[in-house]
């Protein structure tokens, strides 16, 4: 896996959750290695109210980390 | 998607918690684009306690973010 | 919805705890807004041990960032 | 209910995790304010390993205030 | 129970990681005070992965909390 | 077990998520420490989108905290 997080500095906050999603997708790939067993598992999730609302828990705790090492975006505002 | 979220500032808290929801909301769409396929599930977690509780926690979880962007809203006080 | 959250600013501790509570129904009622269907719901969480372990959870969150948002009250110790 | 938490303030990291434990608990106390009803529910979770790990989890994020509301005991140390 | 949290100050992060699964074994201590109790339920969530996944959530909250006492164990870089 | 954790500093956001990797599952076997209970349990959660996601849930507490740590890189951007 090349090199995929250099900063966690973005533009705006809309570029910094975006950031927050690939922190959390990261995470999968990294405990599940094989891409077939998590195509299999896609429709189990994405499918599922509960497991989309424990996917939007983990982007929001990466927001939160990724808000701060941006003090906020103040600076853009 | 256009532009959804230019800055975490609000005027007052209440609008800091309705930016919240929205993040929480924003999760869900990215996780699963498909419009027909969230509107499959809304029943599945409007309707059960559970997943309104956890939903709770994904707004919490963001306002305490937008709380501290807003640096707690503390000069409109 | 009148104005329901001008201030996170309480004078003790135990008033942020309340507003903590408050922040955590109100995640709830905007997700379900229709009040017959939360009525319908109170039941299944309010005698289930587990729900309102996660309900804790989420005043919890919410307990943290109005805490901080009052300095942890220490003007008033 | 009279007054139950009149500071954030405790002398030492002990206190402050008892403290901590009383904050997860009054939250049970307001959601279920039945007595009868909880001590109802009390074996469902003080039996069960899920419920005990989601109480210590709300434990947590009480006591991760509480130490900030401290700034760690450090004066103590 | 004699007095088991003096400090929340380690030597390192190894110790400092330590401290935290003293601190969330400690909640289940409080609220399940039978020892025996505790040890019926240990084969529960100690063969169970969705447990030792929540126990290391428990773990992971507690020790953001021991690293920031610390400072993040700067002085000792 | 040998010293596992001298630090929280690493070099990059990238070693630094990977120290919140190791970071997740070291709670895990230090709750567990039959490597052979570990193994049969891998299955139960590499192959099922819940506990991936419960997993991811950790990382991301820990990533929070080993952020924090380093001051988000900044010094490196």
């Amino acid at each position: 896996m090349s090199e995929w997080l250099s900063t966690l500095r973005t533009n705006s906050p809309e570029e910094g959750y975006e950031l927050a999603v690939k922190l959390s997708r990261m995470a999968v790939k990294l405990t599940q290695p094989d891409a077939d067993a998590r195509d299999r598992m896609r429709p189990e999730y994405a499918e599922n109210a509960e497991s989309l609302i424990a996917v939007s828990q983990v982007i929001a705790t990466h927001f939160a980390t990724v808000s701060a090492a941006n003090d906020y975006w103040r600076d853009t505002d």
